[in-house]
């Protein structure tokens, strides 16, 4: 039955034909359910209340494929989206599957490697381009080294930036409206992958020949493996600007790569960023980049689906609750002192501001008995949280 | 008995007087062993073999002390600058010790708290010019949260960014010959610090009003704490010729901050570092941020501190022999292919390399055949490390 | 306001005197609040709604405190506990303070230390039961090490038990009604700590001379830290028949240790903690050893003590509304196929069972087709948590 | 070249089958080599100098195989083993692949997998009987959970136990000569499994029918995922006499399950893991569990295998260096304070010794005051291992 938290277009949000056709395969065991068809798959996530989809070229078009398999998939796969009205909101390149990257795509000690992680990038966005796709993926899960000794560091961000230099080129060559996201990751499948966290990936940008058109994709369960908090990094790429993809999911801190249900894990965390996220009016897609427990069946699968963008709605009502809460706004607006004075002479650096300021007359001691009610309004929040104030 | 590993000035080896004179008091525990006199203890670093110091304002001048105090110390220090030929390398603020600082510095909620800061960090900055510092480390210990709802990390970026902007200016305006280097932490002892790693940091250096006199100084504990490749950090800031400073100890990952004697922990780690500082020609300091074992009296404070420099040169023989070694130069130069024609084009983003890259016949199954000795390759290194070859 | 949340001694909370004095201090900074009065600290315990408060002997009677001031001080205990009605839940050894246990109590290498220890421990223990503590409990903060070369980690544990079997007889040689209770924690402040996880130390108990009188004593953020299952080491304590007594708190997982206020961290793993302590029948004190952040006055921290009663109270009555739950009733009874046949032959192991077993016909293929709809039992979790069903 | 690091039989080396047949599939990735036929597998481990091989059931008879097939497999098994001399030292089940026990095996929620799941065991157990192996090791790879709601972790302990008695019964009524050895792990590929460390597995072990043909299989990896010191964890094992088997490998802490060359990570850790093998007598396989680098070709899939060796040798020379070091004798004599009185007071519980122990005149202070060199004697340790001293 629809409810409040009954997800539509209007939310924006996006799941990867990856995620709900993965069929349940880990490092330790087979596929526990067969993976879904493509096409069949985009027409589900409309029915759901899926904004839009996105896919790595090979989710869509087998690796290998000919041009005219390619061209009866692409034909399918639009019908789909004019049946149903989703649209496909992100694509990217699969860089890692195949035995060729072992070593890297785009780092790899072989030149050839490169060119052809570069090669198969630009069919590869031809083809996001022709379904729509405004923004770009790239996820460069073998981009690292468990021997470090094998490949130089300082050498690899050199190739980084090549291979990202000639594509944002190339989609500038080609006049596609297209703007690209580089998704961190701190290891796994590599011992340890280059450019680590958001921030990383944030200083590498602005090294590029065109870092306007480039962003980030943080996706919430990499820096969670680095027992990183994840909103502090979404923070640093908005004020940037650069905040163009997002990747929700749930995670345990400092554990392999779980890509659980968005919500599962460390409710507080998901309130607090999809708070950040509403208040600061993020527009992009709300990506759902997760998979469903091995344990579930088909069914299950669209269990989880439905179960990500419920768990996004019914916090995004808890934050909107959180910030209308009388008490809490006391108390938030208690902690915070704007004096005027000292904001003017901060805001305005000069020989004549520091002069002021370092006269001026600021007791520490004084200044420490200030007392902050944070446990109160932690406290506060929780009981928002779990519905048991107002 | 001197020998090849013996520390001397042109190592550039520097200790904070905070790590010697660390007395052994921990979250558990009362001081095992007495502070140490900063002014024997810097006699006590040259006597050792190191270069430099380096210090916060209050390791060398007590928080409160007035003009006359603090000039006297200031005459002893320069005294025992003279007498031993140690330089002072570095310099930094105590912006975390104190209870106005609980809820951070340069972010505080308070506005009072933030020039506070800043007032103490010019007056810090002046101390250490006057003693021939010429970095400055900024280390924000507290700038952070527990409660992410009390502080908007968007809101903090620009604080932190005022801050430091407010510094650069003043520092220019004093003609200061002096640069900044940004530390980063990702927790500890707040529970989430903001802008966690040196990657955070590069990215945020590039929205400041003068990003040429700032870079970053990493620490191999704190990136360590997040379980990332500290290489990795270290080689991104050095390609983007940022490296100002660098702080070396041992760490277990995902623990609470250790600063254990450097080499302690993941030695290959430690070698592999030394041949990257080395190799890239690092001429900045050769910084030991870390404290001797709680169970240690004064004199094993010191040594833990010559086992830091000692482990340090033995490092460095071991890096070039491995640079040296005829069978890992060979495995070296056998996991490379620089293909020429491809490194061309790829070189030369543009519309006639992308139409020839595009159609390059380069496949995949034959290119995933190079076999990669990396097994090999890393078990060299190894038996170099362990003195077992040649 | 009194409400369904108010905790009243029937529900058996305690808070060590250590949680609710911890005066701010930290590794990095100094105190930023007054450390409480023991009395008074006890008299606003029970004015909150608590049913007892514990301790270290150095909590209440200070380090080398004479037996005129010791009495003293147990006289004005008692009658802030008559006087209350609260009552002395557990006591403990603060065996970590002093600079005289650096390398370890129970397995320090010098057998004078391991003699002081011990020693203190009896007088600790003689305090407890004069004030009615029923449950003693042992911390080894400092039993690990650093350098492993130093202390055979074999030897280690037979001091350890030598300790253990010394006391348990002391205890019972004085008629002493009480139970021991051994926490486990995998480290900090020391590098590795022995016996790190509950799990160890259910085990070391069973080496024990009277192992019947020794339990555990889990700490939520213990094995949070190392990034394990917190219930489950509770689960595996209560089926021995060993979980006399809790420590309830909140931690990120794989970082220093927190002791944040219940609840405040993993939302879902603190309720799932609360359903399986009820559920379960565990009858021991419901204690919190946590503290209030640095950020919080004298007055923040009752609201920290209140704060993790009333947290515990909520979770409490949303794990009976998750039991009562049609949908997840329905769904727990699905998962489960309690096959009589087959259980009958597993619970009677022989030759005619193993027979049996062995040549039944069990179809694999078949039995993994079993939908296990957990997405949506996880889902529905958290909706029962968040308050948006029924 | 043979030199004095070169592996032979009587150094009880051992390698799974899976080990070096592994072909480099991964999450992420597709195989980078083919998988190598068990029996030129057990072959090709002789003639590197193995002592012995172990396997899971599947690894040498495909799973649903007939029982003409099996038994053309074990005659070549037996051929190869009788031609080269090598031992099954060890065998195990594999209860983790297939898709029925995607929710466990012996604690699923279905009593028909948990009976599966023996009848594959029992079949299992006679195989690794029929090659010879003396020890059988359980991993429980799917013995856990995502979503705790699901399963009772207080059934779970229940349901292990029953499938334990069960097996243990088994093979006593076969009158088979064989042992059993539990593998903890933490987490992977369960969101938690159940009895995560080794500490667990001894305390589970003591509610057996038979404990006494029970033991521990730790694995290096582990318990270093959970941050865990893993010698700890065996010397628990050791001086329980519960250590039956031992798992070798590499990994970086707080990380997916790596399984890397023994040694490749953690080189102290490893040299003292050595080191208390050796100094404590084990007798057991030196078994490694891991896998070659997916970069490497079938080749150095043998580099990988020679190198676990080749390293546990040689840090076993430095063990013996270690012990034999001047230094670190009269350092580690003078940590020691074997005082007799007191040792003798310790070792004999009771009221006398008790009272003794209570008036002892103890000084902390004094006590305190007792250097311990340890920062020295590590560093000594590091110049051992990397073969600069003597």
């Amino acid at each position: 039955m629809p409810d409040a938290f009954t997800p539509k277009p209007e939310h924006r949000f996006t799941f990867g034909l990856w995620t709900t056709s993965n069929p349940g395969r880990d490092p330790f065991g087979e596929p526990t359910r067969p993976a879904l068809d493509p096409i069949e798959n985009i027409r589900k996530m409309a029915e759901i209340g899926a904004w839009g989809f996105n896919f790595h070229d090979n989710d869509l078009v087998p690796f290998g494929a000919g041009a005219a398999e390619r061209d009866k998939i692409v034909k399918n796969a639009k019908k789909a989206m004019t049946d149903t009205g989703i649209v496909c909101s992100m694509a990217t390149t699969n860089l890692f599957s195949h035995a060729v990257f072992k070593d890297g795509a785009f780092t790899s000690n072989d030149a050839r490697v490169r060119a052809y992680a570069i090669q198969k990038t630009m069919h590869a966005i031809d083809l996001g381009v022709e379904l729509g796709a405004k923004i770009y993926v790239f996820w460069g899960g073998r981009e690292g080294a468990e021997v470090d000794l094998a490949k130089d560091p300082v050498e690899s961000m050199k190739r980084m930036r090549e291979a990202l230099n000639f594509l944002t080129r190339y989609v500038k060559d080609q006049d596609y409206d297209l703007t690209f996201a580089l998704e961190a990751k701190p290891n796994e499948p590599r011992g340890d992958i280059y450019l680590a966290t958001t921030g990383n990936m944030l200083a590498f940008i602005e090294t590029l020949d065109d870092k306007a058109m480039v962003g980030v994709n943080p996706e919430y369960a990499h820096e969670t493996m680095a027992g990183l908090n994840f909103q502090h990094h979404v923070a640093q790429a908005m004020e940037a600007g650069k905040l163009f993809h997002i990747d929700l999911n749930g995670q345990k801190m400092s554990r392999f790569d779980q890509d659980l249900r968005f919500g599962s894990e460390d409710l507080k965390g998901a309130l607090l960023l999809v708070r950040l996220l509403e208040n600061h009016s993020y527009v992009g897609p709300r990506h759902f980049d997760a998979h469903a427990y091995r344990t579930e069946d088909a069914e299950g699968v669209w269990d989880f689906a439905r179960g990500c963008m419920r768990t996004y709605l019914i916090l995004k009502e808890r934050a909107r609750k959180i910030d209308d809460d009388p008490e809490i706004r006391a108390l938030l607006k208690e902690i915070r002192n704007d004096d005027e004075k000292f904001e003017a002479l901060i805001e305005k650096p000069g020989k004549e501001s520091a002069e002021k300021l370092k006269k001026a007359k600021l007791n520490p001691e004084e200044l420490a008995k200030r007392p902050l009610r944070y446990e109160r309004l932690d406290q506060l929040l929780h009981e928002v949280l779990m519905g048991v104030r107002g």
